[in-house]
């Protein structure tokens, strides 16, 4: 994610255009979502349970909610995401406040788990002194993640790994590109934490790694032995000036990084974290995730 | 297309919410579209002028304006179009009327080209009786299309042949599949155009095909040659129960049928044509794009 967008994470929208294009949205989700079918002999791993069961691939997919930070977690995102065919997400704090109280969370994660997805990470969440990282471990333990997608200072580090330790949750520090001095390069976070504890690893940002002029490919065999998760997209440029584009559309050779991604075995989720369009990034992620599947089923 | 749907084409959408939702969209597109960019130095086939340039492919993509049926042509359709990046069309008469004056025809096809989008075909045209022939192709003459969809009536053949070398407009005889006994197979059609003029030739519906129990990669072999034009989709099973669906989600072999229009050199369009969710079909034929060009650029 972009930080210079950190005012606008919280800004849910009020537009009443807007409301409305997503009450649409969720209407023809919830529909398809509720028609039922017969099961299908052998489920792929990224296969809801609708109408359009989506190919079997060798690389799980999943939705990080800053793509639909605007909008309702029930009403719009989760019929969304199924209707996207996936089964996996990452929840941003806009969908799940970190001051929620346990019976908030709880109650959160029961309404995703329900809807047939599983809710397996939380992040970005940024942690600049250590109640943030007791709160961050705190939160995720109640929630169930399987790790957080954090970016704590440098200084905070063998205080994330204790926790780690501690809750078996992992931690996965997230890349933020030229924008950020915190981690610009996801090759900085790896330096760092290569010989700590293996629950502490990456959130590999393969749009910020080409921004910051590094080959996401090359960057991903060098650490993957920490690649904890991936935050896939596109962008236009290997530079500060690269925006977030519709997979394919940009100057990241997708197709060569999702070969290495199944030439590998890659056991993480490529999540799409679609910075675009904010107000409407629908159709763009949508696009995003058939290409990707498109290029997994093809290659 | 399904010909069940037919009593729903020219029923323009009126609901509040769904205007609202495709204003939504609508707006997003405008700005994508209107933002400059330096231009490429090597434009592809399928590249549009927006920030999010598409990626160069052998096959030309187009959308069947079928799919935005419910939806105004300038205020939506168009700026989604742009959006998706794609740079041809062919136009439903719920976007252009049959029964258009000359003029009107014309005000139609100046503002679609003005939005960098090419309007080659009309279709799918229905031909009952020698009037229909005749309207159709002064339609398509006075609007400048490459050629016309169409099933006329098997007995209108030889007066549509007449007309096409008149107008040196190509009639693309679009199968219908199981519902319909015009033109069921496309097959039927082949037979009945193959020693006619080179201007008949089909408009392979491969959902239709598919839906019909027929293969097809081996259809599209086989009639390769008098292939003007192909509706592009997935379907859910091979027969008449068969629903389209997002492309990769359903039983066609998406990735053989591409393999086989790059190895063809097919010089025409693949026309999407997404039928599912009519009231919302903005990410559904998006994700179907994606996938088309994520298969594409990794053969």
């Amino acid at each position: 994610m972009i930080t210079t967008d950190h005012t606008t994470r919280r800004h849910f929208l009020k537009t009443a255009g807007l409301g409305l294009a997503a009450a649409a949205l969720a209407t023809t989700a919830t529909r398809a979502a509720s028609t039922k079918r017969a099961p299908r002999a052998q489920a792929p791993a990224d296969s809801p349970a609708t109408d359009s069961p989506t190919p079997a691939l060798p690389v799980k997919l999943g939705l990080a909610s800053y793509t639909v930070r605007k909008f309702d977690l029930e009403k719009i995102v989760l019929p969304f995401v199924k209707r996207l065919g996936l089964t996996r997400m990452t929840l941003k704090d806009a969908h799940l406040p970190l001051t929620a109280t346990d019976d908030q969370i709880r109650a959160t994660i029961a309404k995703i788990k329900a809807a047939g997805i599983t809710p397996y990470a939380a992040g970005t969440i940024y942690m600049k002194k250590p109640a943030d990282v007791e709160q961050a471990f705190h939160y995720a333990a109640v929630a169930g993640f399987e790790m957080i997608v954090g970016a704590p200072n440098v200084d905070l580090l063998p205080l994330a790994e204790k926790h780690a330790k501690q809750t078996n949750i992992k931690l996965a520090i997230h890349n933020h590109g030229p924008d950020n001095p915190l981690y610009s390069s996801p090759l900085d976070a790896y330096a760092l934490i290569k010989n700590m504890d293996p629950l502490m690893g990456l959130c590999l940002d393969i749009g910020h790694t080409q921004r910051y002029a590094l080959d996401p490919i090359a960057v991903f065999k060098t650490t993957f032995a920490r690649v904890h998760d991936i935050h896939t997209k596109d962008v236009t440029a290997s530079s500060k000036a690269g925006k977030t584009v519709e997979m394919g559309r940009g100057v990241i050779d997708t197709v060569g990084f999702l070969k290495t991604a199944a030439a590998l075995n890659y056991a993480g989720t490529l999540s799409f974290e679609h910075e675009k369009d904010p107000d409407d990034p629908f159709a763009g992620v949508a696009e995003s995730i058939g290409y990707t599947r498109g290029v997994l089923k093809a290659i």
